[in-house]
């Protein structure tokens, strides 16, 4: 399999962590976000979105969207499993992730804040703009799993939370948010980082870091 | 059931849509979000991430996240599937679905146009964003199913990518956006909305519809 990402991606990374998780090597095929490599005719011909990720199965399908990838490869690889068995456990599961790839992530991407300084916004309200975003959803994620077991977001063992959350806190530090307070984020996050899984999708882990 | 939601809200009809092809009826207890009733007390104790839809099963264990209550309904109540079975195909529906639901909604949804406001954008400064958002999101829709079989989206039958993709042509639409542009997506919207399930879910059919 191939997988067309960026390092500094979160998407891609969260993917990252689903491939090492699931024990799959793939072939990484960097674009540079920042360069616009993403909006070459070459990848607009794999991925009409100009989007990453998208990751190429061996059959030469193309596969988009990283909430989606992961839920094909949980399906495709179940072990470990990326969600629980139980309907309701799974569904605050993913409530999880898309409070984070739906509500947070999106609106602090790349394009955005480019269009945010396309509409003449100063840096220091752009760089605000994004901080603003992590902490509203990061708010939101300390909530949803308060009454959670640890030491990982929903228990023993890390799942689609733990694939979102690590990569968002991320994002979070970039752009100057005050991560302590979000305590029980922070303890599985440390639970993750402290697998291989999780340290070796890291960004600066990645053949293309700068 | 109950399901707390607004009118207007495109992830409240999201979910309006698949409890009506799954032909289950809910109380619908609307909360006015222009008015900002989402963040009253007795709201947030429910759902404390202050955001519509949320969805109280039987039992009272609350579901936040449209696509993670819809899949949770398709779990639960199978028949007719929103999904198709090859994990491949599950793969591409989903990935249209976050096209809308995680990089076209979420960029023009009423917090984030209040943020552009409080920043001084001039009214049709916000608006014109609104309309870039569903543009940009709309443009890859099209793309995406360019090659799937009609009349919906994914073929005969409607699943997850029409229940995200007709809300979001009416939000398109609000917000002045140019639809004819978009002619697949225009064929799936047209065979949805003859169906009794889609029409019974749109916004002016609601209780608290204005």
């Amino acid at each position: 399999m191939k997988l067309h990402g960026y390092f500094r991606s979160s998407a891609s990374y969260r993917v990252r962590i689903a491939l090492n998780l699931k024990g799959l090597s793939v072939e990484q095929l960097p674009h540079h976000l920042r360069k616009g490599e993403q909006r070459a005719p070459a990848f607009l011909a794999i991925n009409p979105q100009g989007l990453v990720p998208a990751l190429e199965d061996d059959q030469g399908a193309v596969l988009t969207q990283s909430l989606a990838i992961i839920e094909w490869l949980d399906e495709t690889h179940p072990e470990p499993p990326l969600l629980p068995k139980d309907p309701l456990r799974r569904a605050k599961v993913r409530a999880f992730a898309q409070a984070i790839a739906c509500d947070t992530h999106p609106v602090q991407n790349l394009k955005v804040l480019l269009r945010l300084r396309e509409l003449g916004l100063a840096e220091e309200q752009v760089i605000a703009w994004a901080g603003w975003a992590n902490r509203e959803g990061l708010s939101a994620c300390e909530k949803l799993i308060a009454n959670e077991p640890g030491p990982f977001c929903f228990g023993e063992r890390p799942l689609l939370a733990d694939l979102c959350l690590v990569p968002q806190l991320a994002n979070a530090r970039r752009f100057g948010v005050e991560v302590n307070a979000f305590p029980r984020l922070l303890e599985a996050e440390a639970a993750a980082k402290a697998t291989r899984t999780f340290a070796d999708a890291a960004p600066d882990r990645q053949p293309d870091a700068e």
